[in-house]
Parts: C-alpha cells; structure tokens; sequence
C-alpha cells in the first residue's frame, strides 16, 4: 500500500483540548494503523474563541500577554498572536474585553468598555505588524467600539467639550470626535474583522435588542443603549463622512464592528475563510488521501461557517474525503453529508458526565482515530 | 460497484435492544448508502440473557410462554423458545430461577429454588422436541439442581423417608434419592447447556464460595451451603456412580450444572459457540463483504466468549472484515483487535445518563452505522 497522507484539520475541543492538541490525539491513534503515513497538521479555527492559539500553531508563530483595561476598568490579562509571517497579528477581542471577564451578577453594558481591545491593538502594532486579524465574537460591550477608539487616541467630546467616559451608556452625551490624536502607529495598518454576524449597528436586529440581554441589559437598558447607538452612528456621519448605520456586520460585539470601521482600515470576513487563507489549508490539502476534522460539537448549524464546514468546502474542491469527530453530536448531522463532510463520529465511549469527557478528550480522539483508520485499512486490503 | 453483501451479527444490547432489533437498526443505518445492499440478519447471544430470544429469532422459531414456580416458591411465568427446526427448544433458567425474580432484600440461598427450570423443561418437551439448549447464567438458586429434579420427578429423602423440601438449606439432610418416578418424557431428550463457567461444585472455587454472596448468602451460609452441596454429590455418588464434584462446570448457576450431569443427558459448550451453530452463522458469513457485530458493552473482557468475539473468530475463518458496535467502549479494546475485531466504534453521540443512552438505541445503532457504510464508501471509491 502506498504511503499515506493525512490532512489533520480541527477546531479546538472547548474546553478540552486546542486545536493542536487534537491534532495531535489524531495522529496518535491513526499512526498505530498506518505507522509509516505522512501527517499534516493543520490547528483550525472559524474566528471564535481558540483562533489566536490555532493561528499562532498553524504558522509557527508566538502567544504574547500583556495587561490591559478589562470590560469593568480593571486590569486583566490578554493574549494576541504574531503570526509566523511576522507582519500579521491575531486577536480575539473577547481576551480583553469578553463577556467571561464580567461575573453575572456584575454585567452591565451600559458601562462595559472596549478600552482593553484598543489597547491589544496597540500592543500588536508595537510588534511591527500591518496586519491585525480581529475575532470579536463573545463580548461583554455594547459601547460601539468607542472604548477601542478611546485606548486607539480618538477623543469624544459632550456639548460642554469634556470628555466622554465608557460605556455604551454615555454615548448619548456625545458631542464631538477629534481624531487629531489617533495613534500614528495606526497608519497603514489594515484591521481583517472575523465575524459571521450580519446585524446592522441599531434597531430591530441591532446590536443592542440581539446581543444585549445576553450580556445583562434590561429591556429599558435596550433601549437606552439602542438609542445611544443611532446617536452615536449619526454623529459619525456628520463629523467624519461615515455611515456605520447600515452596514452589515457593523453590529458585531456590541458595535465594535461599527467602531473599527469608522476609525480603522478594516473589512470583515467569514472568520474560518481567514483562517482557511493563513493557515494555507488549500495547499496542504493537495494530493492528501485524507482530512480530518472535528470540533467539540457538531450539528446542522455547523454548516452555517464552522470549522468542519469551511475545511470540508476546502476538501471537497481538492476532492479529498473528509472524516469528522466530534464531542457532541447534535440534531441533524445528515444536512451536513452534502456540504462535503463525509462522514461523523462522535468519540464517547460511555455514559459520561461532561467533566468526564472534557477530562478524556486526548483519549478519546485517539482511539476513534484509531478504530476509523482501522476501518479504512480493512476496506482498502 | 458490485452489490455489497453485509452480515448483522450482533447481540442484543441489553435493556435498550433486542440482537433482532439491533440488526433492523444497522441495516437502516446502512442502507441510506448502500441501497441496493444484500442484509442478512443474525441476531445473536452467548448463553446469557437474551439467547432465547435471539435464537428464536434467527432461526424463526416461537416464544413461549408458561407459569412456573419461582425462585421463592410462588408463581412466575417464564418463557422458551422452539427453534424454527421445532426440535430444538431454548431455555434460559434465569426466567424461571433467575436473581431478578426475587426483591434484594429477600435474597436467600438457603430457600431458592431451581424447580421453575424443571416445569420449564417439561413444557419444552411437551412440545415434541428432543434437543433443549439451556442458558444457566444468573441463578437465584443455590441448590445443586435438586429443585429442577424435583420437578422432573425424582424424590428426595431423608433419614425418616420423608420427602425433602426446596432450596439448598436442606441438601444436608438428603439420605435417598429415589428416580425410578423420573417423567418418561425425557427418554431420549439431549441437554446442551450453554456455560463459560467452568467452576466446581464444591470448594474453595465451588458455587456457593464464588457465587453465593452474590445470590445473598452471608459467610456462615455460604459454608453451610458448600457442604451441603459436598455431602449431595456424595449421595449422588454413591447412589447413581456419577461423580459431580470434580466436573469443571457443575457450579454453574449454583450447581444446577451438576444437577443436569447427573439427572439428563447433557453436555456443557460456551454459549456462544451453540448460537454460532443453531444461527448457522458460518453459511451465512459466506461471500459476505462486511460483518457488523456489537454488543451493549464492549472491553478486554469480551475476548472470554462475548458474541463479538465469538461472531469475530468465525468470520475471521471466512475472511470477512468484522465492525463493532458498541453501546459502552470499555478498557483496553485493543486487546480485540487481534482476535479478529477489526474496528470498534462507540454509538453515543454526547454526554448521557444511562436511561437517556437506553432510550435511543436504534437511532443511536442507525446513526453509527450509516456513518461506518459512508466511510466505507469513500474509501472504495
């Protein structure tokens, strides 16, 4: 039998395992069957928590923390990534300013900020980079992005010229946007946004009404913050020529899409396309007899741009098999045979309690790897 | 492609499917990629619970059902099987004798009593046949088959000639046994008991040392237990010449192991091996493509005579790959892959208490299975 080549395309296992790590188990289990096969690893990820880690492993490149302004004002600890090409870096706005760094009972986005993102973004630009990938799901803000512009050097005035303070609660005292101080290291900078959301800044399927509630607002919050947006999106306009009210995706992390295209160089993209690009997945499909890949949990949903969906379109076009595994298998996985994802394992071995199975993820991926390149030995004697 | 010939081999899994049901599963799983396939149907068993059933339905045989005395004396039904030869009938002594019969905390081995499995096997022969397999795993009973001779009509007694009562409380009283009143209806009748066990009757490795305690017996009980069963094989001995003490096998199910040797004409096989014959297994293996198996729980124990490795060993001989279904993954699988179980996947799809993984069996079977057929199919293409 020929040499075999095995594409190893993952998400992470959240909670589990990284991307790498899966990678990994793969190999493990496949390489007791097919011991003298060529392995590629590829650590994937569609834009969501686990892109940083999965694009520092797939280039070869470094994890940096540094401290920042969390959501509430405090200082917490964030990562970015500089990617093996040294000019691009990758953060994941939730490591500064994330929904997990606010305690229940604490969530209010009439005060959360953005301040930290801002201040990761320069923290990556001191590394020399011209490019920054941006995954901004699982915010605790809705302040439109004008803690990021505030920590990037944008001053927001009131009708008294004093200066704004954070929170999507004060945005309806703003006056006036002096972008004199912007960061000079901003310049030539181009900002690549990771989001699949497509709701505009305000109203019915706005920022403030989808997203809001889950992190914290009340019903008049809603509104409050909703109407602090159109304000805020108005005022825009008028001073700096930019309509952030209608364009998709501008309602991203509670508006920080909307912010980072009125005081950055930006565009947002499918957050697995980007990955799929950097991590060069096209390339190191071609001529594998077979992908894997996998993620924590997979159902239909996952064909709306998660990692198995956006490898399998890769795989697909390659004509290269494309075998998943997943933690949880949920409803509906046959809507996922047509879009190139050939076939779905799960990998639990027993009645489980989820900490059992987040504690067992090496163990069970690489004994379903197993048994699946089993089976592809004994259909292929 | 040529048409696919796929065997269905699999045992049931317990509490959730019967073996019949589990193949209609597999087959459905299957047949969504291979829907001009060949399905033969085998359920399967290995003398444990289930052989009754699966039997029947391998070989389009009949249950039925009869009322017996129970384990404590009052009345149960119970069921058999008429093998589709209608010559042959199966009995597991556990639906007339067995440990679920009686409430845990009115388990006692000095009182239960196999005389349910006698009535079971008269009814068998009532209806004409000539060979009865006789699955004996999870006895109440710890009786030395005395309860089942009684049935069968042969007569205790003890010193005073009066007539001993049930269970194994009472063995050390016996001083006659008396089978000249043995029902005629067993002349020419064969017993093949389906058995892994291989304990003796008495002793350090004998019935009630290994198995009592787990019927209820306390220390003091388990030795009075053990010697009565020395004292009722050496009556057995002297009276009718056969030595039950020594047979590896006669503890089974509480000596009623040794019971059958000395009052039928029986031989003891593994399971396992009389439903590879009666299912007729190996024809039907022939010319086969793909052999799915499985079982409720698989592990390194499997290997001792489960149907998995049992169905794996035949097919093996005929060169046919073999693909594990199984509701529980257990330690070491590896183990089984030398023995001719190719591949081994999990059925589960995400973290489940018992009851919810017992509820969905067949969608669960299907599911995998479709899974393996489709992985099947890419790899062949």
């Amino acid at each position: 039998m020929k040499q075999k080549t095995f594409v190893l395309a993952p998400d992470s296992f959240k909670e589990s395992l990284t991307a790498k790590e899966v990678c990994k188990a793969m190999e493990s289990g496949i390489k007791k069957v097919f011991s003298d096969a060529k392995f590629v690893h590829v650590p994937m990820a569609d834009g969501g928590e686990g892109t940083t880690q999965s694009l520092v492993d797939a280039t070869d490149g470094k994890l940096h923390t540094c401290e920042v302004m969390g959501p509430l004002g405090t200082k917490v600890m964030a990562n970015f990534g500089i990617l093996g090409d040294k000019t691009t870096a990758v953060i994941e706005m939730a490591s500064a300013s994330g929904i997990q760094l606010v305690p229940k009972e604490n969530r209010n986005p009439l005060i959360t900020t953005t301040y930290g993102t801002g201040e990761l973004i320069l923290a990556c630009i001191k590394h020399g980079v011209k490019k920054i990938i941006l995954g901004i799901g699982g915010s605790a803000t809705n302040d439109g992005g004008a803690g990021m512009a505030q920590a990037l050097g944008i001053k927001f005035y009131d009708n008294n010229n004093q200066l704004l303070g954070k929170g999507g609660g004060v945005l309806d005292k703003l006056a006036k946007i002096d972008v004199s101080e912007v960061s000079p290291l901003l310049n030539g900078v181009e900002f690549i946004i990771a989001s699949d959301v497509t709701n505009p800044l305000c109203g019915e399927k706005g920022a403030s009404r989808v997203f809001g509630p889950q992190k914290g607002a009340t019903p008049e919050m809603v509104r409050q913050l909703d109407q602090n947006l159109q304000h805020y999106a108005s005022v825009i306009k008028s001073q700096l020529g930019k309509d952030v009210s209608t364009i998709p995706g501008a309602g991203a992390a509670g508006g920080l899409g909307a912010g980072l295209m009125a005081f950055t160089n930006s565009k947002m993209e499918k957050g697995i396309n980007i990955v799929i690009r950097y991590s060069d997945l096209k390339n190191k499909l071609k001529g594998a007899d077979f992908c894997f890949t996998g993620e924590g949990g997979i159902d239909f949903q996952t064909k709306f741009g998660k990692t198995p969906f956006g490898v399998a379109q890769v795989a697909k076009a390659q004509q290269v098999p494309v075998i998943a595994l997943a933690g949880t298998i949920g409803r509906n996985i046959e809507e996922l045979y047509p879009e190139g994802i050939d076939t779905i394992f799960g990998i639990i071995p027993s009645a489980s309690t989820i900490e059992e199975l987040l504690n067992n993820g090496f163990q069970n991926i690489e004994r379903t790897s197993e048994n699946i390149a089993r089976l592809i030995k004994i259909t292929q004697t």
